[in-house]
């Protein structure tokens, strides 16, 4: 269901958050700053999220009894992640608005159809195969002369991919220990940066992308995301307008995270989340704006706010035992810690993020 | 009781806050951010703060099971209005850290205490005269050819007070309809503004003021706050100099919110606040640190954040209806708005506050 009126929603109006990780937070955060109520949906006990909301369904995402009332209590619904089981997604739009709408969601879940729908859309994408079996990814390789494999479905952090630098792919691979298939391989691209913008597009159709950030990855987790970029004027201008596209062309409600390779003659966009994003904590720092109020603004109607920057920054994630030590952040002034509540630090896990400004 | 040693309290720790209005909405969201748990206590059901923090206990302030279980739960306790009974505070005390100190928090409660202080920490303040009764009212009216005569205790927002031009006094003049007493009289100030100083006194005594903002009253409440002043910088100076004063005559931990009028000639400490101050909420948005994250630092044990501006910036109250038609605040892309999540306005209420960035 779209929202039948342009009306913005009022104070005291109910939003649903499906997943109750760190973006839940920061979301449900945001929503009560503006005078909203957030209802959660996770089925996790005590998640990030549930510590500043209103009030915590703790269930399955795809239950349909839960769903039945987060839609009951809730005027608008959105998700803090992008593997929101469509089925549910689904049951939520038949009843109450759903920002970003599902449309966008089931093109992110799968990234053959992401890479489709780019190009639909007239945006530069690496080269890509579809692969379904070992055959095809032999001929993939011959192809590309090597190449990134992915699983199409269920990939984050680097996780689900592997790497091939030439088509030699030994007998005994085994695809299906990259996990479940089906599966894409895309040209290796030899790119000098990644960077990404977070856009947003708000239900009247205005549209606000904040300028790029440059982003480090490390295991395939984002490590740091800086501003200013340090990429040309024309490449920044080129890469919010690509954003705007993608909007555009997914006719999109709320904000969206693109990520973007630059190979110094050209942007490709590897994929987008449909989502507030890592790569966009920033924003709550250093712009007018930040990118989970913007978030809110777009789905309950609102014009959206302004995205100018008034500092230059760096945000580093937490990631493990980096947040055991708080205090040695905490004695940086320009340094603006952010917490998730997570109850314990786990190798990997991301526990918060630094966002220092300069 | 308090801190045993310096360590600043480690993430996931609790901090308990007496009052659950819109200043402890934003102390617990600024403690969530920090990753800190809270738990309010406020008799109110659904207050602000409860929607936002990790558990609401709803007993009366002095409900002394209520306090017991509040502190037994609790790595440190603070509070957002200075009317906490003062048995409260001395449980709390006895138990766990409070901050700001009760000292602080008891010279607060008492207009005659509170002038004796600043005085003996020689900050200027308006010529005061302890009143008890009305033949002590006529004769301090004679001294001062006038006066503002204010209740000693539980005055806030204008409340309590009456204003004397010249020393006629009406036989018929009924003290007791004024509050409970007893009273002072203070002279009148011909003063050309008012403006008011946050600042922050850390657990090392590290101590960082925010620039002064100009503030507006109507009706005896805060209606606007303007960074910059507009002040001379010499009387920028002696304001955050005077401010430091305060919190170590006080030996102070946390935020306080110090009123001036400013004659032109002169400076004249009006009161102090022993908590987060709302003519100090664009510090949120126009600094690095808030003043509510500089507040959970502070009773953390952690160090202060920078008060460095970013932004030149106008804080508007919104009071009763003004905040019924929010698009009208979201509709300013500059504008950034925060509404406390009370269920229905009503006149004089405090509803949120807008801060437009410049």
């Amino acid at each position: 269901m779209t929202a039948s009126s342009n009306k913005p929603l009022p104070p005291n109006s109910t939003i649903g958050i499906i997943g109750g990780g760190q973006l839940g937070r920061m979301l449900a955060s945001a929503a009560a700053r503006l005078g909203f109520k957030s209802i959660v949906l996770e089925p996790g006990h005590e998640p990030p999220a549930a510590q500043v909301c209103n009030r915590h369904i703790e269930a399955a995402y795809d239950d349909p009894a839960a769903l039945d009332e987060l839609v009951a209590a809730c005027d608008v619904v959105t998700y803090e992640f992008e593997n929101v089981p469509m089925a549910a997604a689904r049951i939520v739009e038949d009843a109450k608005p759903l920002y970003p709408p599902a449309g966008a969601l089931e093109v992110s879940q799968d990234r053959l159809m992401e890479k489709r729908s780019l190009r639909e859309a007239g945006i530069a994408v690496a080269d890509f195969i579809a692969v379904d079996e070992f055959d095809g990814l032999k001929s993939a390789l011959l192809e590309f002369g090597g190449g990134v494999l992915k699983t199409r479905r269920f990939g984050y952090d680097g996780k689900g991919q592997k790497v091939f630098q030439s088509a030699d792919l030994p007998d005994d691979f085994d695809l299906g220990g990259l996990g479940q298939g089906p599966f894409i391989l895309e040209r290796l691209i030899d790119f000098d940066s990644e960077f990404s913008v977070i856009a947003a597009r708000a239900v009247d159709g205005t549209i606000a992308a904040y300028e790029p950030s440059m982003n480090v990855h490390e295991d395939g987790i984002l490590r740091t995301s800086t501003v200013p970029s340090g990429l040309a004027l024309g490449v920044v201008e080129e890469a919010r307008s690509v954003s705007a596209q993608l909007l555009e062309a997914l006719d999109y409600v709320g904000v969206v995270g693109v990520e973007f390779f630059c190979t110094g003659e050209e942007i490709l966009v590897n994929e987008f989340a449909p989502r507030v994003h890592n790569s966009g904590h920033w924003t709550r720092e250093a712009c007018v704006t930040g990118q989970f109020e913007q978030h809110i603004r777009a789905i309950t109607g609102h014009k959206l706010g302004s995205v100018a920057r008034h500092s230059d920054c760096e945000m580093i994630n937490l990631i493990g035992s980096q947040a055991d030590d708080v205090a040695r952040y905490l004695d940086d002034p320009h340094a603006l810690l952010t917490l998730y509540g997570k109850a314990e630090s786990r190798a990997g896990r991301k526990m918060g993020h630094v966002t220092r400004l300069r």
